[in-house]
């Protein structure tokens, strides 16, 4: 049986998926990639620290090169960018960047076309030297821009990506400051776990602007930006970053008719099959998924769920066409997320209280203040845990927690337990783990587990 | 109404229960604490850091004071020892170290004796110099003894203790070597990982003499050991430290015909209330208790159980004494455990594949090696990570890290997972978490359940 899969985009969810296809299926069938950049299995996640200096070069963030891809049978095309997606006909149009273009047949698509940065319909934003970092390509436009030394960076927006390009930019000597609309940075934690992280930022150096609106760019009269217009005043900038957080990528998508989420984000099913186009499966930044504790569908850009959705697409295709049971399911997310601000750790899973409340669940919210490990230990340093559960059920519904060495990979226990539908009773009282250099006896998760099953007690 | 509880024991367990004890009764229902050191709640694990002087005093391993504990009206009388328990008359007789002794009635009675370093019945076991570390006081003549400069040090044994007092001692300058029955150092992990930590002991001076037992000690005309015997030769010896584990410090529990387990450990329900005797409860270092995976019972001495445990047992006998019904239950281990050896982190949770078979279970193992986090970033480290899984429910049952920073912490999502009865399916698509400082886009958990499911499909 000769087939041929066409995947859209040669990133971390298309080439995972186009890399267990190869595995599975048989010599004859194809499998064929439309990249329209110029790398592929790269991770996005490690451009701010390309841009602090720490990594070296982009070939550093690459895990899987095109000549490696293409020496395991993969037909990998780049620079050739899909442009039409016809599901009756099955056929994708596409267009190259030196002048091909054509339609390729496929039996089995899969869609993994990723995100790209939140451009604000403002005026001015089309001034050169105003950066969105999604893509390779985008970090070095960036770090072009950063050669050309401007004194004065904005940051617009203070999510992940906002904070780690502030760290690499204080970090390198510039002048930076960050514009964030909300009352605290890391809209996606608790603020008074924001306000600590803004401490750190005005600690190290940045200018931090909170509840301060971007109304626009100024720009000079060659087109380039001046500066950066708020409702709070007018601020000098010779680069500015925009880090708004990132739409699906899906204008093909919606043009094919494909049914669409939150952020334009593609609606899959567990299998990552398009529900109601036979034919299409989709993966990575471009869908939507579950929620795991809500149920809704949620847009969650990241490397780690492109990972497995791609692999769950290829799982999915391969039992399509060798007539065979499914052996792997896409569970959905917690939204377990975590990064760093210098040595602040800061991680979230699960819900926020007021996500949880919109959720319907009645919240109960604690935070705690704990030391990382036994506090007799040299260099032990504090860490804040939010916890939120379901006053009726008892079931934990999220964590958040902030502070010093362990912070971020501390929330795994939570989120483990969130997935598995534990209480608080169940998190107290799991056998985790204990040593004095690591952690004290209750460990930071416990701490706030007990003070919320105190609190339920009334 | 007025009542007595008296708790023997004044550490993690006891201190706990009677702290937990004294937030809830009324101010006229007496608690007494009968300790036969001159410590309490002080952290045990943490005597090894006190040994090689990254803790400064036995002082800053005290969580709470006696005059503290006193101040909150807990009737505590240090170096007083129980020397019998009657659960007939509900009496306890006590000697004090300055003469006195009496008979004491109880209502309820909590048994929180702790654990004493096993001494095996060896020639010379009894000589001077000769050290166990179990108590403040163990720890205090171990210090003593390495003051007056001995030049060689056997440490038998190679738990985390005898690991622990080993990394101290090599710190100190001291000549320091290992004496250990097993093939590879800490039996509680599976062989391969133990080699492991048996290269970065020699790396780091350590002579280790594997699969090498013991049989005796030399002892000169004064009594003091000048060596250690074993079946491949004598060794030199001013100074030797057991670190073969403890048993269950309950002698007075066996004279008085309570049920006892492995160890020596006391047999209690998930209350913690000892079974068949009415009015006594158990907690801490001198019981057993359930595994969650195999539902046997075991001796574990971890102060993170003995403080559960010991609030457990208050709250259910404040549920006993005030007629409602008990709010918490001690639900099992799943003999979670982590260390470390200079800068190699250790841990382990669930079952080895041993002891996955003696269970019943048809176990699958896998090991893996994989970066601590993302490959490009700088100070990246290894870790291996061991797996074990039921092969025909796929349930997880083990997991055993060795390697570089988050070796030791990663343990804990496992643990959460076994306790929760996920299957290496489940853990294979968990939201864990991602950001290239911390994690690779699968965490190395995750890397080792992929490899189980793959082993699983043959």
């Amino acid at each position: 049986m000769s087939s041929r899969v066409v995947v859209i985009g040669g990133d971390a969810a298309g080439m995972s998926a186009a890399a267990a296809l190869r595995r599975t299926l048989s010599e004859d069938a194809e499998i064929v990639v439309l990249e329209r950049g110029s790398w592929t299995s790269y991770s996005a996640c490690g451009i701010p620290y390309w841009i602090s200096g720490e990594v070296a070069a982009p070939e550093d963030l690459v895990a899987r090169t095109a000549a490696e891809h293409r020496a395991r049978g993969i037909d990998l095309r780049l620079g050739v960018e899909a442009t039409v997606i016809d599901p009756e006909r099955r056929t994708v149009t596409f267009r190259s960047r030196d002048g091909d273009s054509g339609d390729i047949t496929y039996d089995r698509l899969i869609i993994a076309s990723g995100a790209e940065p939140v451009r604000p319909d403002l005026p001015g934003i089309d001034g050169t030297g105003i950066y969105g970092v999604q893509t390779l390509a985008d970090g070095q436009a960036l770090i072009d821009g950063l050669a050309a030394a401007p004194r004065s960076i904005v940051v617009v927006g203070s999510g992940y990506v906002g904070l780690e390009i502030a760290e690499a930019c204080v970090a390198r000597g510039f002048d930076t400051t960050v514009v964030d609309r909300g009352p605290a940075p890391l809209p996606m934690v608790e603020p008074l776990l924001g306000a600590q992280v803004a401490v750190a930022m005005r600690g190290r150096g940045i200018t931090l602007l909170s509840s301060t609106s971007a109304t626009g760019f100024a720009l000079d009269a060659s087109g380039r930006v001046m500066g950066v217009r708020t409702d709070g005043g007018a601020i000098e900038a010779d680069l500015v970053v925009l880090g708004l957080g990132v739409w699906a990528r899906s204008a093909l998508a919606a043009a094919a008719g494909l049914p669409l989420g939150e952020k334009g984000g593609i609606v899959v099913d567990e299998h990552q099959r398009v529900i109601g186009f036979p034919g299409i499966w989709a993966a990575g930044d471009c869908v939507v998924t579950k929620d795991r504790v809500t149920g809704e569908l949620v847009h969650l850009p990241l490397g780690t769920h492109a990972n497995k959705q791609g692999m769950v697409a290829a799982d999915s295709i391969a039992a399509d066409l060798l007539g065979r049971e499914p052996q792997l399911f896409f569970p959905g997310v917690v939204q377990t997320a975590i990064t760093k601000f210098c040595s602040l750790e800061i991680s979230r899973t699960g819900l926020g209280e007021q996500q949880a409340r919109d959720a319907g669940f009645e919240p109960v919210m604690v935070h705690i203040e704990t030391t990382n490990f036994a506090g007799y230990m040299p260099g032990v340093g504090i860490m804040t845990v939010v916890m939120v559960a379901d006053r009726p059920t008892r079931r934990l519904l999220g964590a958040q927690i902030v502070g010093a060495a362990g912070a971020a990979l501390r929330i795994d226990a939570a989120a483990t337990a969130i997935a598995a539908g534990l209480t608080v009773d169940d998190v107290m009282m799991l056998d985790l783990a204990y040593a004095p250099p690591f952690s004290s006896v209750w460990s930071p998760i416990q701490v706030a587990a007990r003070a919320i099953v105190k609190e339920l007690r009334g």
